[in-house]
C-alpha cells in the first residue's frame, strides 16, 4: 500500500501460538509490524520466537517491529494525555505512529484541573499539524485543547475512572459534544486507531500534491 | 426558618389557576416567594392577579416576589456559562440566590473552547465564595474552573446540545466526573436547586460562629 | 486566524432577532459567515434583513456568506451519504468545507445494502484525500468505505432511522467500532463539525510545510 | 419431534456432575445430543463418563453425539464471521445445523473493512440458501451480505470488541437497524440459536409441499 | 430479481413531492410497489397523482400497487398479535408478505395474558410453516409462540405501551433472549422488514430444490 | 413486630467474623434469623461457631435458625420457576416465606416455552393465594401465571442468560410490562425480598379482621 | 370471575369511536367498567352515546361505571403521594381499587423531603393493610413507608421530574433498591396496575379461608 | 495554597514502587498527604519504605499523613451513611476532611427504612454545618437528610447493593433528583470528592470574611 500502513496483530483474545504463527508470517514479507494489546506475560512467553529485531513496550502492551527505523521521521504530530493512567494508550498511540514513519512529540499529565500546566506548552500545541488527546474521566481535555490550536484534534476517551465514568463512556460522550472546532473522536481505549489516522492526516503534507 | 428560604411554587405541570392559588396564599404569609418553571403565557394569562409587587423574569422563566429587596445583599456568589444558550438556567440559579440574600455576580458565555474569555475573567474567580456553573453539551467548564479556584463549585449540567448530548446525559456525567477537587452536581438544568444550595453556603460566612 | 475559519452562528434555540442580529454583527468585519440548523421559517422571517450576499440552503437548513466565493477552491473532500435522507446533514457538511475554500465533491445514496452503487464510485473514492461519510440506521458504511481507500474517513451519525436506532446511538456506536484504518466520529447530525475537520486536514497539503 | 431437534444441554452455570446426568440420561433415547458452552475443563472432568461417542469441539466449547452421522446431509447453510475471533460462536451454530442434518460451509474472517475477501466468496454467497452472519464490533457484514444475496440472514452479534462495542450492544443494534433486506437477528453470541433457525428455514425446502 | 421483491419507498421523512415522483418512476417499470409509513393526511395529498391501481391500507399506512394481484398465493405465513394496538405494525407485515405472492393468515389479540384465547388457534399456528409474532409491552407471545410450533418466528417488537416499555426496548430484549428454539427478532415496528423474511422463508418451499 | 419477620443478615459483603458476630447476636433474642447471601466457603469457616440449631441450604445459600419449626404452617405461598438456573432464588423466596410461618409449594423449570409443564400444574396454580414467578432471560413466565390466576403475583427477574440479558434487565423490564393483572415486580436475584412480601400477603388471611 | 374484576378499556391510541363501541359493549353485560387515559378531550367527543351511569374522573382521566356503588365497601386500602404532580396516578390507583370493592383513603403530597407531614399521617399508615405509594422524581417515599408498616408497599413510580428522572427511571430504579421489607414495584404511571393488586390483596381477608 | 489542601495520591491503577516514590517525592515538603485507594495487600509490601508518621486507615483503604495533627480542629462536617456496607466510602471522606483540619462527627447505619434511627440523631443533625451523606441502593438518606436540616447535604451514591442497583446508579440518580433543597452530588464511591467539598464549605466560617 501506497501509505506504508504496518501490518497489525491484535493480541487480545488470541492464544500465543496463534499470536507467534501470525506474527512470524507477517514478518517475513513486511517491513512493520505492530502487535497491540499484547500482555507482559504473553510475551514472555513467545519472546524468544519472535523476531530478534521486534521490541516490546511494556506499557503500551505492544511489540513493534521496525526495519526502517532508522528513515527520517515526519514531524508534526503531538500526543497529550490529561493524567499518567492514560499513558498506555497514548504510547499505543504513539507507537504506532512512530512506525508509520512519524516523529511524535509526547506531552502526558496536562489535564484541565491544572490548566498551567497544559498553558505551559503552548509551544507543544501551536508546533503540532495533529494532536492525539487521551483522557479520561470527564474527558475535557479534548475541547480545551480544541480551542487553543487550529490543528485536528483526534479524541481517545480512556476507561480510566470509576463509578459515573461507567468504564469510559463520560468521556466519550463529552468528546463527541465537544463545542471546539476540529475535534473528532475513536473508540474508548483505541490508541492504535488514533495513532493511525493522526498518521495518515500527518502523512498529507508530505505527499506532492 | 433561620436561612431565610423562599416560599416556592414549581409551575410546570400546573394549572394556571393552581399557580394563582398557591402563590397568593404563600404572598399573603412570605416575605419571599419564587414562582419558577412560569412560561410567558401562563404569567401573561395570570399576571393580573399576581401580587402586584411581583416581577417576572421572562429568560429565565421566573416570577419572584421580594418584600426584602432592599436589604444590604451577601457578596460572595458567582455564575458562570459556558454558552449564551445556557443563561436561562443561570438566571433561574441567579435569581433565586439573590431572593435568599445574596448579591450575584454573572458572567456568561466563557465556556472552554475559547479558553481566553474565561481566564479574562480570572478577578471575578477569585473573587467569589461559591461558584455556580452551568454548562451543556462535554460539560468541561466545571473541571476546568474548579480547577482555577479554590471555592466550592456546584456544576448545573444543562439540556443545550443534540445528538450525543443525550438531553444533558454527556454534561451531567462529565461533570460528575470532574477530575478537579471541590466540585458536586445537581440534576439536569436545575438552577433553582444550585442557587438555593449556594446561596446556603454564601450564608455561612455571615452567621455567627 | 490563518486557516480561514468562517464566523459561524448556531441558530437552534436563538430567536430570530437574536440570529439576525449577531449576523448582522459579524458580516461587519468577516468575509465568512455560516448559520446553521437555521429553519426555512425563521430565514423567511429575517431574510430581508440579512446580507444581500447571503444565501439559503434549504436542504441544509444553512445560511452562508462567502465574500471570496470566486477564489480557486482546493480539491480533495469527498462527502458520501448512505441514503437520501442523510442528505440535509451532508449538505451542512459540504457547504461548511466549501465555505473554507474546498471544493466538494457529492456522491450521495451510496448504501451497503447495495454495495454495486458504492463500487461503481471507485473512481470518486480513491480520487478523495479526505472523506466524510454521513449515515443512519446501522452506519455500516463508515467501515466499508474506510476499507477500501487509505484516506482519513470522518463518520457522522445521523437520527435517520427509528426503533433500535435509538435517534442515532446504533449509528454512532457502529462507527465507533469501525474495523477498519483511519476512521473518527464526530457527534450525531454533526453535518458541521465533519466539514469543518475535513476542511482542516484537507488544507494541510496546500500549505507550506 | 417430526423437525429432527437434538436435545439439548445448556452448560453454562451447572455442575459438572448435573451436566453429566442430564446428557447421559439424553443420550439413552436420543439419537442427536447437543452439550453447549462446555468449557474445556468441565469437559475434562467428564469425558470418561460421557457416551464414548460423544466428540468435543473446543473452539465451539461444544459436544456433540449424533448417532445419524452418516446419513445424507441438506445443502445450503453457509456460516460467515467478520474476524477470526468470532469463529467460535460461529462453531457453535454450524456445528448445531451440521446436527440437525444440514451441511453447512463455513467462510470465515470476511469482515467489510476488507471487502475484496467477501466478494471473492460470491459463489458461497450465491449457492446459499439461508445464511448466518456472525459479528462483533460494528456489525456491518449483516447488511454488507443481506444486500448481496436473496437468501434470509440471521445475524448473530458477538461479544467481541471493546470500548463503544458495549459487549455486543454495538453489533446488535447495527443489525437490528439492517437497511437491508431479509435480516433478522439472534442474541449476542447466540450461534445455538443462530443455527437451529437456519437448519428450520433450510429443512422446509426438504420438506413434502 | 428472481425472488420477486417488490419495489419499496419508505415516505417517513420525505416531502409528499418526493413520494409521488419516487413512486410513479416506479410504477411505470415494476410489477409491485410498496410504499410504507405514508401517513393518511399525506396519502390525501398525494392520491389524484398516484396509479389509479394503488391501493391505501389505512391502517397500515401503506400503499401498494400489486399488478399479479390475481395470481396464486403460496400459503404458510400466520401474522399473529398480542395487542389490537399491534395491528398497525402486523398489517404492514401482512401486505408486504401479500405483494411478495404469500397468502397470510392473521390471528390479532392473542397475547399472553389470556392464553385460552391462543390455545384456541393452535390449528392455525400448526399450519403455518413460518410465523410473524407481532408484540408490545412485555413481548412475551414470541416465547410463547416459539414453544408451541417447530415452525420459524420472526418477532417484531412493537413500542406499544408506556413508562419502562421504554418505546420497546422491553419488548425488543424480551424477544431477543427468547428461551424457545428459532425465534429471530428485527427491529421495533419493523413490519416490513419482517413481512419481507417471511415471505422469503416461505417462498424457498415453491422452488425448485 | 406482631407480623413475626425473622432477623436477616446481609452476608454478601461482610467479613466472616463480621457475619458470625451479627448472626450470634441475634440469635440469643430472636426466635427466627436469617442468614443471606452466604457462600458455601464462608458458611464452612464459621459453621462451628453458629448456632447449633442452624441449618445451611446451599442451593439458597441461606443460613436459617427456626425455633418454631414445629409450629403448623399457613399453606397458600407458591413458588414458580422458568428454569433450572433460577432456583436459587427461588429457594431463597421459599425458605424466606418458610420462616415467616408459610407452607410453600415449589414447582420449578416450567418456563413458558415449553407451556404444557405449566398447564400440567394447573391445580397448584389454582389452589395458590400469592404467587412468586421466578426467571430470567425473557422473563415472560409472569405475564403467563398472572393471566391464569387471579391470585397475586410477585415477579422476581433473575441475572440468568446472557448477552443482551443484560444481567436480568430484559427479564426486569418484561416483568414491569406486564399485561397482566395483578403483577408486581421486585429486584433483580431479590429472592428474599420476594419471600417476605408473599409471606406478609398470605398471612393477611389468617389475621382476625 | 370470582374476585370481582372489572372490565377494562385502555383508551390511550385508540380511536373515539373504538373507545365508544368497546366500552357500550363491555357495558351490556358488566357491573363493573373502567376506562382508563381517556383524555378529557376525547371524552367530551363522546361522553353523550356513554352509559348514562358512567363518571368521569378528569385529574385521574378516567372513566368508571359501578352498577355496585351502594354496596358496602372493604376497608384496608391507602393511597400515598409524594407530590402533587403525583395525584392523577394516585387517584387512577385509588378509583380502580374502588370499583373493585374497596374503600381508600387518601393522603397526598407527603414526600420526604418533609418528613413531619408523613409522620403526622402514622393513623392512617398504621390502619392500612396493604399501601400504594406513588411518587416521582427519587421516589424515596416508598423505602420509608415501608420501614414505617409491616403492611405489603404497592410503589408506583410516576415520570414527575425532569432532566435525570429520565422520565420516571430514577424512581423506578429507587423502588427497585428499596432497602424496606414488603416493596414490590409495577410500572411507571401505572396507578391502574398498582391499584388492581392493592384490591387483590385487600380482598383476601374478607374471602373465607 | 491557602485553604489547606492535603497532596493526594490516587493509588488505584499505580504499580507498589510508583506509589511508593510518588508518596514519598509528597512527603518530603508536604505537611498533610494523603493516599486513596489503598488496597491492604499493596500497603503491606510498601509500608516499610513509606513515611513512619504515616498512618494506614484499612476500612477506609487510605494512608494519610498529618504533620499537624495536634492542631485544633474546626467543628462542623457530619458525615452519615444508610448501610454498615457505605462505611468504608464514608470514612473515606471523613479521613479527608479530618485531614484538611476539621472535625468529623459520624453517624453510621441510619438508613430510611428504619427512621426513628435517624430521627434518634436528630441533635446531630441540627449541630452540622455541613453534611455528607453516603448511601447506596435507593440513596434515599440524602432526601431525608436535606428536608430535616437546613444545612447543604454532599450526598454520595455507593455501589453498594445488586440488580437494578447497576453499581450505583440507581442511588446516584436518586440523589440527582432530590426533592429536597440543598442537596448536590459527587461520583459513585467518591468518599474523597466529598470530604473535601465538606472541608471547603465548612472552613468559609472560619475565614476573614
Ligand atoms: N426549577 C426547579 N427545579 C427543581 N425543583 C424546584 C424548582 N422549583 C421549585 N422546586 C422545588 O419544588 C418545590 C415546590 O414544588 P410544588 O409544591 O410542586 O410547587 C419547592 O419547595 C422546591 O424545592
Ligand atoms: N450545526 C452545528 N453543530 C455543532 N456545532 C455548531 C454547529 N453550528 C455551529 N456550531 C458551533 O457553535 C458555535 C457558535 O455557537 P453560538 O455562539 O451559540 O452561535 C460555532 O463556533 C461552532 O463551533
Ligand atoms: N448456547 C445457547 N444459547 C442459548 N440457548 C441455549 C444454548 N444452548 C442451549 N440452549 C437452550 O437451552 C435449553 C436447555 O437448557 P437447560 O435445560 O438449562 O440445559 C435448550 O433447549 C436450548 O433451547
Ligand atoms: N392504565 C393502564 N395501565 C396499564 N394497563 C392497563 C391500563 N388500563 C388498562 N390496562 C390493561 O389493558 C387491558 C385492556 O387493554 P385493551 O384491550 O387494549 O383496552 C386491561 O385488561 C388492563 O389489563
Ligand atoms: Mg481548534
Ligand atoms: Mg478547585
Ligand atoms: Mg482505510
Ligand atoms: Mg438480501
Ligand atoms: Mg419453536
Ligand atoms: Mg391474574
Ligand atoms: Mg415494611
Ligand atoms: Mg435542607
Amino acid at each position: 500500500l501506497r501509505c506504508g500502513f504496518p501490518e497489525v496483530v491484535f493480541a487480545q483474545g488470541k492464544a500465543p501460538d496463534q499470536i507467534l504463527a501470525i506474527t512470524n508470517r507477517l514478518a517475513e514479507h513486511s517491513r512493520q509490524v505492530l502487535v497491540t494489546r499484547l500482555d507482559a506475560e504473553v510475551y514472555e512467553q513467545i519472546r524468544a520466537e519472535l523476531p530478534a529485531d521486534m521490541v516490546y513496550h511494556a506499557r503500551a502492551r505492544v511489540a513493534a517491529l521496525n526495519r526502517d527505523a532508522d528513515r527520517l521521521k515526519h514531524p508534526g504530530v503531538l500526543v497529550l494525555t490529561a493524567g499518567t493512567a492514560d499513558i498506555p494508550v497514548a504510547e499505543e498511540a504513539a507507537l504506532t505512529a512512530e512506525l508509520m514513519g512519524h516523529a511524535v512529540e509526547r506531552v502526558f499529565d496536562v489535564g484541565v484541573s491544572g490548566l498551567h500546566r497544559l498553558l505551559n506548552r503552548m509551544e507543544a500545541l501551536r508546533r503540532a499539524r495533529v494532536i492525539v488527546v487521551v483522557a479520561g474521566m470527564e474527558g475535557a481535555l479534548a475541547s480545551v485543547v480544541g480551542g487553543l490550536v487550529s490543528a485536528p484534534v483526534i479524541a481517545v476517551p480512556t476507561s480510566v475512572g470509576y463509578g459515573a465514568s461507567f468504564n469510559g463512556l463520560a468521556a466519550l460522550l463529552a468528546m463527541l459534544n465537544s463545542c471546539a472546532k476540529g475535534v473528532a473522536v475513536v473508540n474508548i481505549d483505541n490508541g492504535f486507531g488514533a495513532g493511525t489516522l493522526a498518521a495518515m492526516i500527518n502523512a498529507q503534507r508530505f505527499e506532492e500534491k
